[in-house]
């Protein structure tokens, strides 16, 4: 089996599962008891922050443990919007390609009187600084754009953003779910106040996740209740899986370097092999982009025949986020970049894991020119497409 | 080593980790995805969530997943919060000594123009039924009261006050994060609406719980995003979590009667025996009471020395809630039902494991007698208490 969704979840590293186990098995005291077993668990969870915040350039009092990318956005974003609604201030700038946990947060806030502008994202998909620089308004509260994309893993130029919302005295919230760990990130360099990430994105568990805040940045709670985490977010804390999201954090960003190398390059030869396919395209600037990521519109299929036959072949690949899947409409990341409805539905992302290599690549261009040939040889769009019915768009 | 804080967070049975590790080690695909390998894992989920369902009496439909039971309560409270808004009622009943995450949630919704009513608890830490009946009012649009303690472990007249509230068509909500796998927990027998879990209290991993929402009710969202879990709560299913739940909650379930039975001999026999010590008193009713849970207050004492001498021979306990350790103030739970600050502050809780004896009773029974007599030996209070200077309360 070659796995190639590691955008929607990552295998535990061995690691992880290492560091973990003791505080299943030995320390799985509540870490707010007085007694060792629970002081134990206590400490490693502090030493976990303190590693947390090492990989991002933060301070340990700036890492708050959630349940993961969803939860620290939308407390992240909610916090914003509240101290804006506190100072009068009620708008927001986005871009239309962020995560459903951003952009649905933003439309509950809509509800609520906020206003947003989208900043448009072009054909790479990829954010310009002058269009926020025309955006901002007195009253813009936060400005909240991902650092990398999960679709099409186009990465945005967070360290300008940064440097200019920080300048004009805005808030920064990036949903940096699926840089950590794969791209270099640090929150001072970057000027970012708020963050989101994800621990089963860079091999971690599932079920865990962080949010940075600057420090002086007060946290409006999505959770009440005790006060764990400097009481900003109620519930006994999940220590086996802070300890695993730290750990696996740890050995990313030790091998981030060398692993970008390889995998950029097997993203090169992947998508140079694609790009052989007739009446195809990479979607997303193919420079600015994660190094594991490959997403491919062919025309005259259907994304999700193109899944199935390629699970077949021992494929795992997806469409584009697996957070929307079961849905039919088509990715609103595609559309954002200018794909119509019909090119879209034909999607193929690939994202490479740090175990993958050349035969791999190659074995999954092989499959999928067999497999698009052979949904070509019964699509009925592809026969009005070649037969001239109907126009070519790719 | 005795752990005796079972209240606080339960070790991970060995069948729930053997269940939870082929879901971190070979079907970790996000079950959001069509291959195979995500499939797999959405089963899994599903299959928890049967389990989970039968286990209370619930539907499979009416079980979410959530990271624990503090985002149980706050989703289900905001929910029914959010229902009576629409139709013009903001009056909630509840009581003094729930968690704080209904409490908490509840102090928000005040904020927000909610009146809330708590109901007498007396000395025994007990509602009654008639003080809810003539609390409750047209513009009630929920009851929420606790299924059990988890300081003193008294279990409240769910049924009864269930069964009220669907002939006056009153949204009950009860948090049962210390009975679920414990006691006997029906919805439907009990009238109940809303259900609030958590698995790391019977033997499942911390980060993960449940919320049971009756059929037809609407929830809204606490973590906005993808459209897992029915669209009702965002962010990638932790799945080797939620599948470590069903198969702990199995489990107790299975071992309730029995485990339940030794459990409350062992109990009486811990309280018999601390009973022994002067001017102590048992916290909470002695008969409307978890089957593992002793909660004593020892007159001129500090509970954390006696914790902490405690932790000294082995013996892990607490002196409350360890969601609310590292404060000073005293217990909420015990100023509730009549104790006043002096007493509160030398309580004393202790929450039998399955695995406990009569061995170890009579080895806790020894040890506290000897730390209170220590403690006492040099108490400045005891002093004042012992020559008259200050009159016993206890």
């Amino acid at each position: 089996m070659i796995y190639a969704d590691n955008a929607a979840t990552t295998k535990m590293s061995s690691a992880a599962i290492a560091a973990m186990m003791p505080y299943i098995t030995e320390y799985y005291g509540n870490p707010s008891s007085l007694y060792l077993a629970g002081q134990k668990a206590k400490e490693a969870i502090e030493r976990a922050r303190e590693s947390v915040a090492r990989c991002i350039g933060a301070q340990p009092r700036e890492i708050l443990f959630t349940s993961g990318g969803s939860e620290s956005d939308n407390q992240a974003i909610l916090s914003a919007a509240m101290i804006g609604k506190k100072q009068g201030k009620r708008h927001i700038v986005s871009d239309p390609i962020e995560h459903h946990a951003v952009l649905h947060t933003l439309k509950k806030l809509e509800k609520e009187g906020f206003e947003i502008t989208f900043l448009p994202v072009y054909g790479e998909g990829v954010v310009r600084a002058e269009d926020l620089k025309n955006a901002v308004r007195d009253d813009t509260c936060l400005v909240t754009v991902m650092y990398a994309n999960n679709e099409i893993g186009t990465i945005q130029p967070i360290g300008e953003i940064g440097r200019f919302c920080r300048e004009r005295g805005i808030l920064f919230h990036t949903d940096a779910v699926q840089a950590v760990g794969h791209i270099p990130v640090d929150v001072v360099k970057d000027g970012v106040d708020l963050l989101s990430a994800s621990a089963h994105k860079f091999h971690g568990p599932k079920g865990v996740g962080f949010l940075y805040a600057k420090r002086g940045i007060p946290l409006s709670n999505l959770i009440e209740g005790g006060a764990q985490e400097r009481g900003k977010r109620a519930g006994t804390e999940n220590v086996p899986g802070i300890v695993a999201a730290a750990a696996a954090l740890e050995e990313s960003a030790a091998k981030m370097e060398e692993n970008a190398r390889k995998l950029s390059a097997l993203r090169d030869r992947l998508i140079c092999g694609l790009s052989e396919i007739s009446h195809s395209a990479l979607n997303g600037d193919a420079h600015k982009r994660l190094p594991s990521n490959v997403n491919f519109c062919f025309e005259g299929i259907e994304g999700e025949s193109l899944l199935l036959l390629l699970d077949d072949k021992g494929i795992c690949a997806s469409s584009g986020s697996a957070c929307t899947s079961g849905s039919l409409d088509p990715s609103h990341v595609l559309l954002a970049i200018g794909r119509v409805h019909d090119v879209a539905h034909g999607s193929l992302r690939l994202t490479l894991g740090e175990d993958a290599d050349t035969e791999d690549v190659d074995y999954i261009i092989r499959s999928v020119k067999e497999v698009v040939e052979r949904l070509r040889g019964f699509s009925p769009v592809w026969r009005d497409l070649t037969s001239g019915k109907k126009p070519f768009i790719l």
